[in-house]
């Protein structure tokens, strides 16, 4: 048997983020899976098939790969960021598990990539310097509670956050929610940054304060950093500030 | 002025995970400085001078390297993995920010990385699939209740663990004393993976349950990933397991 699947993180857009490892399993893949949105970033090449499916069928379209690769094809799974941090990666695992028993003996492998957070921390510095959380703000495989209870746990012992999937059309009140659950540990001027689409031409970033922190200043494509306690911005004249988190962790005032 | 400073993050090791990004930095740079084992992964380069220094001296290299940048020259930090993240960015911000005022005026870029969790996570699957802290055993800089105090809130809320500066001759308790507390709120079958040297020649890796896991599997270039409640091994005939952990995050039982 031939198929193989290769799950491949093509980082945050930016072709100078993109690792030889994923460019090498793009180019020898027979079949491309994916989320319309990411298989965009790849260009066309002869002899490839393409396959792009909608932002919410992640069962699905891991089991058309798996069937596919099953059946002998090379395919590449392609994912934004690294495929192990809330995406494909998972999927994957999880329709290998419950699928039928020829999944299990699949050539499967996880190219990983640089993840939205590591991207937007790069831009302004240095936020996750110290110990820090990543957590998913989206309640649709987790219920709320357990969104608040980590966000009371992560900040109450000094983590920094980065918040991935903050807000959406059909989530549009999680965020601000967040906000204010974080307000009730962390002080008024916690630096917060706000990331979106860093390294494209759509790029936009917000330095901020807990206190400031305005959802409306996110979308789908944002990536939040909420410092803790002993997380420093540094003013620069007519340079951007550096956002840091020092290395020497106590537990904040 | 022309002098400018990049911190450039290697990734795990492997070429293959360098990004060109980073590769354009090293390739321009007329100075690098980093901790000499991470500076022999650079090849070579005319013109190019190397600064190699011990592992300890973060604040002396950062001051060196931004000393160097001030006064005209193009520096670039070389940090495995990605330089946010337990690494040189937060040393270069804070040297920054208690340093000479024209530091501050320095054009300072960080250029992101793979690192060692993401590449630790690929190798087995997804065990980093849902929510997560990254954690650094090392109470050089913190005290150790600290850590404790972060162990407890960060597995008693559900998230998955990464691990990073686990062990050291200087610090040969910290590992088995962090499993012991673990042991307090997770089940001894909870899925542990000790990830070393990911992608080089000196690879190991291990996968085991908290119950077994022994730190002697440890060294200073291992990276632990400690699952949730939630988090899954799929056993497979003649291949190695996958360990992943589901989108879906309830807190465990």
């Amino acid at each position: 048997m031939s198929g193989r699947l290769t799950v491949v993180g093509l980082g945050p857009g930016d072709a100078r983020w993109l690792t030889p490892d994923a460019e090498t399993a793009l180019a020898q893949a027979e079949a491309l899976y994916g989320y319309g949105g990411y298989l965009e970033r790849v260009p066309p090449r002869a002899g490839q098939s393409r396959h792009p499916s909608d932002n919410r069928e992640e069962q699905a379209r891991a089991q058309a790969a798996l069937a596919a690769a099953a059946a002998g094809t090379k395919v590449a799974m392609v994912t934004a960021g690294d495929p192990g941090v809330f995406a494909m990666g998972a999927a994957v695992c999880e329709a290998i598990e419950h699928g039928p028993d020829a999944w299990r003996a699949l050539d499967v492998t996880m190219v990983p990539g640089v993840t939205a957070m590591l991207a937007v921390a790069a831009r302004v510095g240095a936020p996750l310097g110290h110990d820090f959380c990543a957590l998913s703000l989206s309640d649709n495989l987790k219920p709320w509670e357990t969104v608040e209870q980590r966000l009371d746990a992560a900040a109450g012992a000094g983590f920094v956050l980065a918040l991935y999937n903050p807000i959406s059309r059909a989530r549009p009140w999680q965020l601000g929610k967040a906000f204010g659950r974080l307000r009730r540990q962390l002080a008024g001027a916690t630096p917060v940054v706000f990331g979106r689409a860093v390294g494209r031409a759509d790029e936009r970033l917000v330095v901020t304060t807990l206190a400031d922190a305005d959802p409306a200043d996110a979308d789908m494509a944002t990536l939040i950093i909420v410092g803790s306690a002993t997380t420093r911005v540094i003013a620069r004249d007519g340079l951007a500030p550096l956002v840091y988190t020092p290395r020497t962790g106590e537990l904040g005032p």
